[in-house]
Protein backbone atom coordinates (compact mmCIF):
# COMPACT_ATOMS: atom_id res chain seq x y z
CA UNK A 1 0.00 0.00 0.00
CA UNK A 2 1.68 3.63 -0.74
CA UNK A 3 0.95 5.43 2.23
CA UNK A 4 0.32 9.26 2.39
CA UNK A 5 3.03 11.47 4.22
CA UNK A 6 1.39 11.02 7.91
CA UNK A 7 2.56 12.30 10.98
CA UNK A 8 4.63 11.54 13.90
CA UNK A 9 3.66 9.53 17.28
CA UNK A 10 4.16 12.94 18.99
CA UNK A 11 2.01 14.96 16.00
CA UNK A 12 -0.46 11.98 16.31
CA UNK A 13 -0.65 12.68 20.52
CA UNK A 14 -0.81 16.45 20.06
CA UNK A 15 -4.05 16.18 17.58
CA UNK A 16 -5.71 13.57 19.94
CA UNK A 17 -5.36 15.61 23.18
CA UNK A 18 -6.01 18.74 21.65
CA UNK A 19 -9.63 16.94 20.12
CA UNK A 20 -10.62 15.82 23.60
CA UNK A 21 -9.82 18.84 25.42
CA UNK A 22 -11.88 20.46 22.10
CA UNK A 23 -15.01 18.29 22.21
CA UNK A 24 -14.90 17.98 26.24
CA UNK A 25 -15.24 22.15 26.39
CA UNK A 26 -18.10 22.12 23.79
CA UNK A 27 -20.28 19.24 25.63
CA UNK A 28 -19.58 21.30 28.98
CA UNK A 29 -21.41 24.13 27.30
CA UNK A 30 -17.67 25.98 27.75
CA UNK A 31 -18.60 28.28 24.87
CA UNK A 32 -15.97 30.50 24.89
CA UNK A 33 -13.04 27.92 25.66
CA UNK A 34 -14.22 26.10 22.93
CA UNK A 35 -14.01 29.15 20.46
CA UNK A 36 -10.78 29.78 21.68
CA UNK A 37 -9.47 26.62 19.78
CA UNK A 38 -10.08 28.13 16.69
CA UNK A 39 -8.26 30.68 15.36
CA UNK A 40 -9.35 34.57 15.34
CA UNK A 41 -10.12 34.33 11.54
CA UNK A 42 -11.18 30.64 12.15
CA UNK A 43 -13.90 29.25 9.39
CA UNK A 44 -16.21 26.57 10.30
CA UNK A 45 -18.94 24.85 7.76
CA UNK A 46 -21.12 22.17 7.30
CA UNK A 47 -23.17 20.48 4.77
CA UNK A 48 -26.02 20.68 7.89
CA UNK A 49 -25.19 24.73 7.73
CA UNK A 50 -26.30 27.09 4.79
CA UNK A 51 -23.75 29.08 5.05
CA UNK A 52 -19.73 28.90 6.79
CA UNK A 53 -19.58 30.63 9.81
CA UNK A 54 -16.30 33.22 9.79
CA UNK A 55 -14.43 34.38 12.73
CA UNK A 56 -14.02 33.38 15.91
CA UNK A 57 -16.53 36.08 17.44
CA UNK A 58 -19.51 34.50 15.04
CA UNK A 59 -18.46 30.64 15.79
CA UNK A 60 -18.57 31.87 19.45
CA UNK A 61 -22.12 33.01 19.26
CA UNK A 62 -23.69 30.38 17.30
CA UNK A 63 -21.88 27.64 19.75
CA UNK A 64 -24.09 29.55 22.36
CA UNK A 65 -27.36 29.96 20.19
CA UNK A 66 -26.80 25.84 19.46
CA UNK A 67 -26.36 25.80 23.39
CA UNK A 68 -28.94 27.14 24.81
CA UNK A 69 -30.99 25.20 22.14
CA UNK A 70 -29.85 21.63 23.45
CA UNK A 71 -30.19 23.14 27.10
CA UNK A 72 -33.81 23.88 27.21
CA UNK A 73 -34.22 20.52 25.56
CA UNK A 74 -32.43 18.93 28.98
CA UNK A 75 -30.47 16.37 26.65
CA UNK A 76 -26.66 15.97 26.72
CA UNK A 77 -24.39 15.88 23.75
CA UNK A 78 -21.11 13.93 23.61
CA UNK A 79 -18.75 14.31 20.78
CA UNK A 80 -16.46 11.40 20.42
CA UNK A 81 -13.27 12.55 17.41
CA UNK A 82 -11.54 9.82 16.23
CA UNK A 83 -9.90 7.29 13.95
CA UNK A 84 -7.53 10.25 12.97
CA UNK A 85 -5.71 10.62 9.55
CA UNK A 86 -3.35 12.72 9.94
CA UNK A 87 -1.17 14.88 7.53
CA UNK A 88 1.56 17.29 8.11
CA UNK A 89 1.58 19.73 5.12
CA UNK A 90 4.32 21.60 6.93
CA UNK A 91 5.92 22.37 10.26
CA UNK A 92 3.23 24.73 11.19
CA UNK A 93 0.34 23.14 9.33
CA UNK A 94 -1.68 19.83 9.62
CA UNK A 95 -4.49 18.10 7.65
CA UNK A 96 -6.77 15.54 9.80
CA UNK A 97 -10.03 13.68 8.47
CA UNK A 98 -11.68 12.05 11.03
CA UNK A 99 -14.60 10.90 11.64
CA UNK A 100 -17.37 12.24 14.86
CA UNK A 101 -19.80 9.99 16.28
CA UNK A 102 -22.35 12.49 18.69
CA UNK A 103 -24.68 11.06 21.54
CA UNK A 104 -27.30 12.37 22.99
CA UNK A 105 -28.27 11.87 26.20
CA UNK A 106 -31.62 13.01 27.77
CA UNK A 107 -31.50 13.27 31.47
CA UNK A 108 -33.49 10.21 32.91
CA UNK A 109 -33.67 8.52 29.69
CA UNK A 110 -31.46 6.53 27.38
CA UNK A 111 -28.24 7.54 25.73
CA UNK A 112 -28.64 7.21 21.43
CA UNK A 113 -26.74 7.85 18.50
CA UNK A 114 -27.61 11.53 17.49
CA UNK A 115 -25.15 11.84 13.70
CA UNK A 116 -22.22 10.30 12.58
CA UNK A 117 -20.24 12.75 10.45
CA UNK A 118 -17.45 13.24 9.01
CA UNK A 119 -14.52 16.31 9.77
CA UNK A 120 -11.94 17.52 7.90
CA UNK A 121 -9.72 20.38 9.62
CA UNK A 122 -7.23 22.45 8.67
CA UNK A 123 -5.46 23.00 12.13
CA UNK A 124 -2.33 25.17 12.60
CA UNK A 125 0.13 25.80 15.03
CA UNK A 126 -0.50 28.37 17.85
CA UNK A 127 2.19 29.55 20.53
CA UNK A 128 1.14 27.24 23.03
CA UNK A 129 -0.77 23.78 20.96
CA UNK A 130 -2.80 23.67 17.89
CA UNK A 131 -5.82 25.93 16.51
CA UNK A 132 -8.23 25.08 13.79
CA UNK A 133 -8.50 27.13 10.96
CA UNK A 134 -10.90 25.32 8.66
CA UNK A 135 -13.00 22.60 9.88
CA UNK A 136 -15.90 21.22 7.68
CA UNK A 137 -18.09 18.94 9.18
CA UNK A 138 -20.55 16.29 6.56
CA UNK A 139 -22.95 14.86 8.37
CA UNK A 140 -23.02 11.30 6.65
CA UNK A 141 -26.89 11.39 6.54
CA UNK A 142 -26.97 14.12 4.33
CA UNK A 143 -24.17 13.77 2.10
CA UNK A 144 -25.45 13.94 -1.58
CA UNK A 145 -23.21 11.31 -3.17
CA UNK A 146 -22.72 7.89 -1.61
CA UNK A 147 -18.91 7.56 -2.03
CA UNK A 148 -17.26 9.38 0.61
CA UNK B 1 -5.97 28.92 23.72
CA UNK B 2 -3.91 28.39 27.03
CA UNK B 3 -3.43 24.47 27.33
CA UNK B 4 -3.09 23.01 30.68
CA UNK B 5 0.29 21.05 31.29
CA UNK B 6 -0.56 17.61 29.48
CA UNK B 7 1.06 14.05 29.18
CA UNK B 8 3.65 13.78 26.43
CA UNK B 9 3.12 10.88 23.37
CA UNK B 10 4.41 8.09 25.25
CA UNK B 11 2.24 8.95 28.60
CA UNK B 12 -0.55 9.26 26.54
CA UNK B 13 -0.32 6.17 24.63
CA UNK B 14 0.53 3.98 28.12
CA UNK B 15 -3.03 5.20 29.34
CA UNK B 16 -4.39 4.57 26.42
CA UNK B 17 -3.08 0.77 26.11
CA UNK B 18 -3.85 0.39 30.03
CA UNK B 19 -7.35 1.38 29.36
CA UNK B 20 -7.62 -0.68 26.16
CA UNK B 21 -6.61 -3.92 28.21
CA UNK B 22 -8.95 -2.86 31.77
CA UNK B 23 -12.05 -2.72 29.30
CA UNK B 24 -11.28 -5.93 27.34
CA UNK B 25 -10.62 -7.54 30.71
CA UNK B 26 -14.29 -6.23 32.12
CA UNK B 27 -15.86 -6.85 28.95
CA UNK B 28 -14.22 -10.59 28.98
CA UNK B 29 -15.63 -11.19 32.74
CA UNK B 30 -12.13 -11.71 33.79
CA UNK B 31 -13.10 -9.77 36.96
CA UNK B 32 -10.08 -10.69 39.10
CA UNK B 33 -7.26 -9.56 36.55
CA UNK B 34 -9.48 -6.44 36.16
CA UNK B 35 -10.02 -5.48 39.46
CA UNK B 36 -6.03 -5.52 39.63
CA UNK B 37 -5.64 -3.41 37.60
CA UNK B 38 -6.61 -0.88 40.83
CA UNK B 39 -4.72 -0.56 43.35
CA UNK B 40 -4.86 -2.72 46.57
CA UNK B 41 -6.68 0.66 48.23
CA UNK B 42 -8.41 1.95 45.48
CA UNK B 43 -11.55 3.53 45.19
CA UNK B 44 -14.90 2.90 42.44
CA UNK B 45 -17.42 5.34 43.06
CA UNK B 46 -19.89 6.71 40.05
CA UNK B 47 -23.35 8.36 40.65
CA UNK B 48 -25.42 5.49 39.90
CA UNK B 49 -24.03 3.45 43.57
CA UNK B 50 -25.40 4.91 46.79
CA UNK B 51 -22.04 4.48 47.64
CA UNK B 52 -18.16 4.48 47.07
CA UNK B 53 -16.81 0.81 46.72
CA UNK B 54 -13.51 0.80 48.73
CA UNK B 55 -10.54 -1.75 48.38
CA UNK B 56 -9.78 -4.21 45.29
CA UNK B 57 -11.58 -7.10 47.43
CA UNK B 58 -14.76 -4.60 47.77
CA UNK B 59 -14.15 -3.94 43.76
CA UNK B 60 -13.87 -7.81 42.73
CA UNK B 61 -16.53 -8.83 45.02
CA UNK B 62 -18.99 -6.12 42.90
CA UNK B 63 -17.48 -6.77 39.48
CA UNK B 64 -18.44 -10.38 39.97
CA UNK B 65 -21.80 -9.45 41.24
CA UNK B 66 -22.25 -7.26 38.23
CA UNK B 67 -20.91 -10.26 35.62
CA UNK B 68 -23.26 -12.22 37.17
CA UNK B 69 -26.51 -10.43 36.79
CA UNK B 70 -25.34 -9.48 32.97
CA UNK B 71 -24.58 -13.37 32.13
CA UNK B 72 -28.04 -14.25 33.57
CA UNK B 73 -29.54 -11.78 30.50
CA UNK B 74 -27.29 -13.45 28.22
CA UNK B 75 -26.22 -9.99 27.16
CA UNK B 76 -22.46 -8.97 26.40
CA UNK B 77 -21.16 -5.42 27.10
CA UNK B 78 -18.18 -3.79 25.57
CA UNK B 79 -16.71 -0.75 27.00
CA UNK B 80 -15.01 2.50 24.67
CA UNK B 81 -13.14 4.78 26.51
CA UNK B 82 -11.64 7.09 24.82
CA UNK B 83 -11.59 11.19 24.10
CA UNK B 84 -8.26 11.35 27.23
CA UNK B 85 -7.55 14.09 28.92
CA UNK B 86 -4.31 13.08 30.45
CA UNK B 87 -2.77 15.64 32.90
CA UNK B 88 0.46 14.68 34.48
CA UNK B 89 0.47 15.92 38.13
CA UNK B 90 3.78 14.30 38.90
CA UNK B 91 5.82 11.46 37.59
CA UNK B 92 3.83 8.72 39.52
CA UNK B 93 0.72 10.80 39.48
CA UNK B 94 -1.90 11.08 36.60
CA UNK B 95 -5.25 12.43 36.35
CA UNK B 96 -7.50 11.44 33.54
CA UNK B 97 -10.71 12.33 32.17
CA UNK B 98 -12.55 10.13 29.56
CA UNK B 99 -15.68 9.46 28.27
CA UNK B 100 -16.97 5.97 28.15
CA UNK B 101 -19.45 4.57 25.73
CA UNK B 102 -20.60 1.31 26.71
CA UNK B 103 -22.62 -0.90 24.29
CA UNK B 104 -24.80 -3.72 24.78
CA UNK B 105 -24.75 -6.84 22.56
CA UNK B 106 -27.82 -9.41 23.22
CA UNK B 107 -26.67 -13.22 22.02
CA UNK B 108 -28.43 -12.96 18.36
CA UNK B 109 -29.67 -9.69 18.63
CA UNK B 110 -29.22 -6.17 18.06
CA UNK B 111 -26.21 -4.66 19.47
CA UNK B 112 -27.31 -0.69 21.28
CA UNK B 113 -25.98 1.92 23.18
CA UNK B 114 -26.59 1.09 26.58
CA UNK B 115 -25.17 4.25 28.58
CA UNK B 116 -22.63 7.10 28.18
CA UNK B 117 -20.47 8.30 31.22
CA UNK B 118 -17.85 10.55 32.23
CA UNK B 119 -15.02 8.91 33.92
CA UNK B 120 -12.05 11.01 36.41
CA UNK B 121 -9.15 8.51 37.16
CA UNK B 122 -6.60 8.94 39.77
CA UNK B 123 -3.51 6.98 38.15
CA UNK B 124 -1.00 5.83 40.09
CA UNK B 125 2.54 4.42 38.43
CA UNK B 126 3.53 0.71 40.19
CA UNK B 127 6.43 -1.65 39.18
CA UNK B 128 4.47 -2.47 35.52
CA UNK B 129 2.37 -0.02 34.57
CA UNK B 130 -0.26 2.16 35.60
CA UNK B 131 -3.10 1.42 38.39
CA UNK B 132 -6.45 3.46 39.51
CA UNK B 133 -6.33 4.56 42.37
CA UNK B 134 -9.21 6.77 42.21
CA UNK B 135 -12.21 5.87 39.50
CA UNK B 136 -15.19 8.05 39.40
CA UNK B 137 -17.83 7.22 36.54
CA UNK B 138 -20.59 10.12 35.80
CA UNK B 139 -23.79 8.56 33.91
CA UNK B 140 -24.67 11.53 31.93
CA UNK B 141 -28.07 10.76 32.10
CA UNK B 142 -28.23 10.44 35.97
CA UNK B 143 -26.21 13.84 35.96
CA UNK B 144 -28.34 16.31 37.78
CA UNK B 145 -26.17 19.87 36.74
CA UNK B 146 -26.56 20.12 33.04
CA UNK B 147 -22.81 21.63 32.79
CA UNK B 148 -20.37 18.94 33.05
CA UNK C 1 -0.99 -6.13 37.67
CA UNK C 2 1.43 -8.32 35.67
CA UNK C 3 0.97 -7.10 31.99
CA UNK C 4 2.24 -8.66 28.36
CA UNK C 5 5.02 -7.37 26.47
CA UNK C 6 3.50 -4.33 24.15
CA UNK C 7 4.04 -2.01 21.56
CA UNK C 8 6.00 1.52 22.17
CA UNK C 9 3.96 5.13 22.00
CA UNK C 10 5.26 4.90 18.05
CA UNK C 11 3.83 1.39 17.44
CA UNK C 12 0.79 2.42 18.99
CA UNK C 13 0.79 5.52 16.76
CA UNK C 14 1.21 3.02 13.41
CA UNK C 15 -1.41 1.26 14.23
CA UNK C 16 -3.79 3.26 14.88
CA UNK C 17 -3.13 5.71 12.00
CA UNK C 18 -3.32 2.28 9.79
CA UNK C 19 -6.66 1.37 11.10
CA UNK C 20 -8.03 4.67 10.60
CA UNK C 21 -6.43 4.63 6.97
CA UNK C 22 -7.99 1.33 6.11
CA UNK C 23 -11.35 1.89 8.08
CA UNK C 24 -12.00 5.26 6.00
CA UNK C 25 -10.82 3.47 2.90
CA UNK C 26 -13.37 0.50 3.59
CA UNK C 27 -16.12 2.79 3.92
CA UNK C 28 -15.53 5.17 1.30
CA UNK C 29 -16.14 2.12 -0.97
CA UNK C 30 -12.44 2.28 -2.67
CA UNK C 31 -11.85 -1.26 -1.92
CA UNK C 32 -9.15 -2.14 -4.32
CA UNK C 33 -7.02 0.33 -2.10
CA UNK C 34 -8.43 -1.50 1.21
CA UNK C 35 -7.30 -4.56 -0.07
CA UNK C 36 -3.92 -3.20 -0.68
CA UNK C 37 -3.89 -3.45 3.06
CA UNK C 38 -3.74 -6.66 3.66
CA UNK C 39 -0.79 -9.05 2.08
CA UNK C 40 -0.78 -10.27 -1.36
CA UNK C 41 -1.72 -13.80 0.84
CA UNK C 42 -3.77 -12.35 3.48
CA UNK C 43 -6.97 -14.20 5.11
CA UNK C 44 -9.79 -12.84 6.09
CA UNK C 45 -11.93 -15.09 8.54
CA UNK C 46 -15.07 -13.99 10.17
CA UNK C 47 -17.40 -16.12 12.45
CA UNK C 48 -20.42 -14.09 10.25
CA UNK C 49 -19.03 -16.21 7.29
CA UNK C 50 -18.91 -19.64 6.40
CA UNK C 51 -15.43 -19.98 5.74
CA UNK C 52 -11.92 -18.02 5.46
CA UNK C 53 -11.49 -15.32 2.47
CA UNK C 54 -7.60 -16.61 1.22
CA UNK C 55 -5.63 -13.97 -0.55
CA UNK C 56 -5.74 -10.34 -1.73
CA UNK C 57 -7.96 -11.17 -4.91
CA UNK C 58 -10.73 -13.09 -3.29
CA UNK C 59 -10.57 -10.09 -0.86
CA UNK C 60 -11.06 -7.78 -3.30
CA UNK C 61 -14.20 -9.71 -5.01
CA UNK C 62 -15.90 -9.83 -1.27
CA UNK C 63 -15.44 -6.63 -0.24
CA UNK C 64 -16.73 -5.11 -4.04
CA UNK C 65 -20.18 -7.93 -3.35
CA UNK C 66 -20.82 -6.45 -0.17
CA UNK C 67 -20.30 -3.00 -1.23
CA UNK C 68 -22.59 -2.97 -4.27
CA UNK C 69 -24.94 -4.75 -1.42
CA UNK C 70 -25.07 -1.67 1.02
CA UNK C 71 -25.30 0.79 -2.00
CA UNK C 72 -28.19 -0.85 -3.26
CA UNK C 73 -29.83 -0.29 0.10
CA UNK C 74 -28.82 3.39 0.41
CA UNK C 75 -27.07 3.22 3.75
CA UNK C 76 -23.43 3.94 4.64
CA UNK C 77 -21.35 2.11 7.22
CA UNK C 78 -18.95 4.35 9.25
CA UNK C 79 -16.48 1.73 11.12
CA UNK C 80 -14.51 2.82 14.32
CA UNK C 81 -11.49 0.17 15.47
CA UNK C 82 -10.49 1.39 18.53
CA UNK C 83 -9.35 -0.12 22.23
CA UNK C 84 -6.08 -1.42 20.84
CA UNK C 85 -3.87 -3.93 22.68
CA UNK C 86 -0.55 -4.22 20.28
CA UNK C 87 1.94 -7.22 21.11
CA UNK C 88 4.82 -6.81 19.33
CA UNK C 89 5.70 -10.42 18.53
CA UNK C 90 8.92 -9.51 16.95
CA UNK C 91 10.14 -6.68 14.89
CA UNK C 92 8.02 -7.58 11.85
CA UNK C 93 4.75 -8.69 13.36
CA UNK C 94 2.44 -7.44 15.49
CA UNK C 95 -0.84 -8.96 17.40
CA UNK C 96 -3.56 -6.42 17.61
CA UNK C 97 -6.98 -7.39 19.22
CA UNK C 98 -9.19 -4.53 19.03
CA UNK C 99 -12.95 -3.39 19.17
CA UNK C 100 -14.70 -2.55 16.30
CA UNK C 101 -17.56 -0.54 16.37
CA UNK C 102 -19.72 -0.44 12.70
CA UNK C 103 -22.50 2.31 12.26
CA UNK C 104 -25.33 2.53 9.82
CA UNK C 105 -26.23 5.72 8.56
CA UNK C 106 -29.35 5.79 6.24
CA UNK C 107 -29.61 8.71 3.59
CA UNK C 108 -31.45 11.26 4.87
CA UNK C 109 -32.65 9.17 7.96
CA UNK C 110 -31.22 8.43 11.65
CA UNK C 111 -27.72 6.95 12.17
CA UNK C 112 -27.55 3.52 14.34
CA UNK C 113 -25.16 1.06 15.49
CA UNK C 114 -25.24 -1.83 13.19
CA UNK C 115 -23.22 -4.19 15.17
CA UNK C 116 -20.21 -4.91 17.78
CA UNK C 117 -17.25 -7.10 16.72
CA UNK C 118 -14.05 -8.01 18.01
CA UNK C 119 -10.90 -8.03 15.82
CA UNK C 120 -7.94 -10.43 15.50
CA UNK C 121 -5.42 -8.81 13.35
CA UNK C 122 -1.85 -10.06 13.08
CA UNK C 123 0.02 -7.11 11.23
CA UNK C 124 3.41 -7.75 9.11
CA UNK C 125 5.72 -4.89 8.18
CA UNK C 126 5.47 -3.94 4.67
CA UNK C 127 7.51 -1.80 2.59
CA UNK C 128 5.72 1.52 3.28
CA UNK C 129 3.74 0.42 6.66
CA UNK C 130 1.52 -2.49 7.83
CA UNK C 131 -0.31 -4.65 6.22
CA UNK C 132 -2.38 -7.66 7.57
CA UNK C 133 -2.02 -10.92 6.99
CA UNK C 134 -4.73 -12.91 8.80
CA UNK C 135 -7.61 -11.15 10.40
CA UNK C 136 -10.40 -12.88 12.35
CA UNK C 137 -13.35 -10.54 13.11
CA UNK C 138 -16.34 -11.95 15.77
CA UNK C 139 -19.90 -10.39 15.79
CA UNK C 140 -20.31 -10.47 19.40
CA UNK C 141 -23.81 -10.92 19.11
CA UNK C 142 -23.03 -14.17 16.75
CA UNK C 143 -20.35 -15.32 19.46
CA UNK C 144 -21.46 -18.52 21.24
CA UNK C 145 -19.55 -18.60 24.50
CA UNK C 146 -20.58 -15.42 26.75
CA UNK C 147 -16.61 -15.21 28.37
CA UNK C 148 -14.14 -13.46 25.12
Amino acid sequence: MTQSPQGTADLHHQVQAFYARQMQLLDAGEVEAWADTFTEDGVFSANAHPEPTKGRAAIVAGARAAREKLAATGMRHRHWLGMLDVREISENLLEVRSYALVLAIPRGGQATVHVHTTCDDELVRADDGWQVANRHVTRDDLAAELDG
